[in-house]
């Protein structure tokens, strides 16, 4: 009888198994561990540079790429045969070099293909340069290429690093992570931006957020998260909006008020950067990304908000229940002017622009216990205190022109009892998006769903 | 100007404070860290106890329950005013009591009601009951309230447990974890049990799996995972088909051999079981779980498998291409009483059952370089290596009346290179059933979706 049992070890090495030496034992202060050493290794093709005497073949590999260099006689392998797009495994001398990436290069002894690709002439964008100096539309067309770009990468695995940031906080905080159904017979946030389903005969929903079901995990766990799908049937076509985007949320039960909440997303944001900071600053300087301070957020009422920015940019209040994006935008300017501050939680959301499920404030019905958090002047979060009370919720449900009826599942948490507490929403791709000082979120998105876009 | 600048501590004590001391520095042989001292924390009214003297209260708290006592004149409150579902914080002092759970009770002098719920009699379910004796149909219907249970939660603890302890083992391994769409254009798996969803004007798809995706980024980053939810429009209500479930994918590119996907999973489960042994040992106690060794697995051939089974057990081979749920069965039957294991991998499954991006056997291609990983008899595992070569895969889609011109952007990855490379899809309910020993896959799911049901 066979078995499988461990994972069997490779001959192919690192880049980091080459700085750091083999088992990674310790880092020379200089010097590359590795150095003269003769080492296989695998990667793809990203790009041949033939300099007539001998030429550079770069490989990619998941954490960076490799200088390697094929000189006539030393290698039995005919170099016109291969192509960028082809993967290898290369065998070859370990030699310190500076100007290389990660400070050496590897002198090929021995070429192996792995796998050809088969384009006739050249791949549609040059993904080896640097910088992809192409319209957005084509980057998202060719997304499978584009993606293989240096650069490009580097943006989803600081998107990675931002939610392992959140969910290793979370978990320290005492979160526990759930998940939630996205086909849904009802739907939270109402209104008519929600996709159709048909489900055996029976309407369905996509999940326009998971708001019914963290509410509902409070009263299991406490405290619970969940980063997953949301989507949402927008029919505008803008700079910050997706039909699918990734929501970080978290809600959590005995607060003693909305601060609660967001000290905790506060906490949560001083330290995933730091956690960027330490795990991804090869991203981070790829890109060139300045992570901005985040120890303290200031906070300021919507309403005041509004008249602080009225004053200082001379604008003229339209509507005193709504903020448009042009005055989020101002609000954030106002902040980065007055204290330095690249975020800023605007508290206190007129009742009439919050769902039915949002507290109000019992000083003043007409606002909620709610907040933003702007980014950059840009909405990247939603939150607030909830309705625990059976009776309170109904009322204004009732008051809504909704029929609790139609919430009996929901409203069972309210009936059989719920803690006082609240939550929020994080859209991640606009999170990397400003963090990224990128100007459309679909740059930091993988596979961007919009109105006129299902493919790739 | 206001700030949020960190958490503030709250009053309210942890049972980990309790049990450890305030700040855990450190837990005392035997005894409770803060025996005899006041403290105050919140929870929900669990079940109350009235024994004429005095009372038991005990409260629910996300790391598990707590007894106060009541004693008539020690606290100004009238207990007949409470009820289960309430949230309070509490005040008392604590004392050491080894029938109690955790080894302590609070004796009360205070009792601040935070919220109480609006029902007349009683819960619909006795929650608080250690099992919930009532049928799977009910406790779905009432899944907001039958979650409360210590053991029903439990399980769903140990399910987040399997998702950390698979995600740590990605990292380590060097997997990035990407978000692809779930709306999605056309679909991998194909088959007629998919969701149709009308997305502006055009059709769109729910994805059965993010098999397209996931392959692509491992031309961009070799080794990639996703835990996220997939959609499938299966039309039998069986006790292991779900119409949303999880799945954790991986995929991995530069393989020698489909091995290699196997030793990844087989290591990978090795590292979560030991992960739940360490993180989660009061969840499995609560539900009495025994884990499997899982430090080797056996293999078997597909067709090997169904010949040793038909001897074994004298059943007779209806249909050598395929394995029906009741061989399954007998193949974990066989290698448990074999070799002792759980676990058993069935390779070389039939070209004409697996998908068109299966790579085929190059010595039979009646076969393909595929496995299921069967747990207790129970497919928890498709997996196997896929085709890299542009002609090849083309080649593939024709003869099976595929028109290649439909996977445009599929194919590119194909066409401008990519390495050999293979992965897998583990769902997670089932994964969390078998582990469990449940009958019916809706027990380890937070809210099923089946044909019938569509909420809560």
């Amino acid at each position: 009888m066979e078995f499988i049992s461990g994972i069997k070890e490779k001959e192919t090495v690192s880049i980091y198994d080459i700085i750091l030496g083999g088992d990674a034992v310790g880092n020379r202060e200089t010097g590359i561990a590795m150095e003269s050493e003769t080492v296989r290794l695998n990667g793809a093709i990203h790009t041949i540079r033939d300099m007539s005497e001998f030429a550079f073949i770069v490989l990619r590999k998941q954490e960076g790429v490799v200088q390697c260099v094929f000189t006539e006689g030393s290698v039995s392998f005919d170099l016109k045969s291969l192509k960028e797009g082809a993967t290898v495994e290369v065998q070859g001398v370990v030699a310190k070099e500076d100007r290389a990436p990660n400070g050496f290069e590897i002198r090929l002894t021995d070429i192996k293909v792995l796998s050809m690709p088969s384009y006739d002439t050249m791949l549609p964008i040059p993904i080896s340069k640097w910088k992809l100096k192409t319209s957005l539309e084509t980057k998202l067309s060719l997304r499978p290429i584009s993606l293989r770009n240096i650069r490009e990468r580097a943006i989803f695995k600081i998107q990675e690093g931002i939610v392992r940031g959140f969910r290793d906080f979370m978990f320290e905080q005492k979160f526990t992570e759930v998940r939630t159904p996205k086909i849904v017979a009802g739907n939270a946030e109402g209104g008519a931006n929600v996709f159709k389903l048909e489900y055996f005969g029976k309407k369905a929903f996509l999940a326009q957020s998971p708001q019914f079901y963290k509410q509902t995990m409070v009263g299991v766990y406490d405290r619970v998260f969940e980063v997953a799908p949301v989507f949402r049937a927008e029919k505008h076509n803008t700079t910050r909006h997706l039909n699918e985007y990734t929501s970080m949320d978290f809600e959590m039960g005995y607060i003693d008020g909305f601060e609660d909440i967001m000290e905790m997303e506060q906490s949560m944001l001083d330290h995933t950067f730091k956690f960027l900071e330490k795990e991804y600053s090869k991203e981070l300087q790829i890109l060139g990304v300045k992570l901005p301070d985040v120890s303290k957020i200031p906070t300021v009422r919507f309403d005041e908000a509004k008249q602080l920015v009225s004053e200082k940019y001379d604008r003229k209040i339209k509507n005193p229940y709504d903020l448009e994006p042009e005055e989020e935008i101002l609000i954030g300017k106002y902040f980065s002017e007055e204290c330095g501050s690249d975020f800023v939680f605007v508290t206190h959301y007129p009742s009439k622009k919050r769902p039915f499920y949002a507290m109000d404030d019992p000083t003043d019905s007409k606002f909620t216990l709610s907040f933003d958090l702007l980014f950059k002047g840009m909405e990247i979060t939603t939150g607030g205190q909830r309705i625990h009370n059976y009776d309170e919720q109904v009322a204004k449900m009732v008051e809504r022109g909704m029929d609790p009826e139609d919430f009996t599942d929901y409203l069972m948490i309210h009936k059989y009892g719920m803690p006082p507490h609240g939550g929020l929403g994080i859209g991640l791709e606009r999170l990397t998006m400003r963090l990224l000082d990128e100007q459309n979120v679909r740059e930091t998105t993988l596979f961007p769903r919009d109105v006129s876009r299902l493919e790739p």
